[in-house]
């Protein structure tokens, strides 16, 4: 039943990396806690990079900064 | 004052469908709790099926699974 | 597979209350979308009233002023 | 270390102003709790009118009331 | 309508504290946005500090290494 | 800068468990999508049986029943 939610900047993940979050997550949960992989759920959410920040100034700025 | 947030696969639903999410969810806050409808907040996120895993797959790998 | 999180202030709701909250946002989500309920879920916060605001205030502050 | 969610309906923030949230929130965690702004996450989410309800109903049929 | 969600690690903030996160997020809504503060909504979440992790070690590793 | 959200039923997760969760967290977005670990925060909610719920009804109920 566990729940996780993954929240990335929106920088090109790819179907096949967002699968290989959802499996690693999972199997995570299996291996730590004995959780049920079947009722394990994962959300991935993938942010704009003017919606993130980080030290109070935008992904989109730091980026820029070659950060 | 109640907070609710729904999230959901983006395979359209439509906004008469969400509409009554928002109704239903703000209706069941009065009916248990007494709640005052009028700030119960509710949000709907909808999210792509490539991103929403359970049993450590995507919703888009079980869909073509015809699950 | 929907999930649902119904935040609340801590003022003593009962678990006879909370079970009726999963149950009515579940059957929410069976009625106006077809979801399947054995994969739907549902996670109650209770928050402390202090950790609470609305308009500026917390809810420990409105409930002294009889709001 | 702390963390940052701030949800509003999608109508039309710039990125000056989500730069101006971002700026801000951390700074608030600075001044109450002297915090590292280095380690401090901002997020932004941005819904869409649909999404959201109050009262019962979406922000799309409150605007159209002129609410 | 606004929604915010502050975490921060469970570490003595004071309900003084907290009244000044609740009134200073509402505060910035409406400064950036014009937010209506009646309906702005902020939660504080506090958590343990062996739930919290950066850097792959939760903050109760890191404050014993005096981080 | 990613930001993981774990969500598990209160049972017992010990120190330990926890530490795991937030290590293996941290390394699955290194190793998947070459993030940072240094500024990956992973946040652990362990929530009450009371609180949660699957297919209507709440984990208390499901674990009387043996499920």
């Amino acid at each position: 039943m566990p729940y996780v939610n993954i929240k990335i900047t929106r920088e090109g993940a790819t179907a096949e990396q967002k699968a290989k979050l959802i499996e690693g997550a999972t199997q995570l949960l299996v291996d730590v806690l004995g959780k049920n992989p079947k009722t394990t759920v994962v959300v991935i959410d993938e942010v704009e990079t003017d919606n993130w920040g980080v030290g109070g100034e935008s992904i989109t700025v730091r980026r820029k900064k070659g950060m």
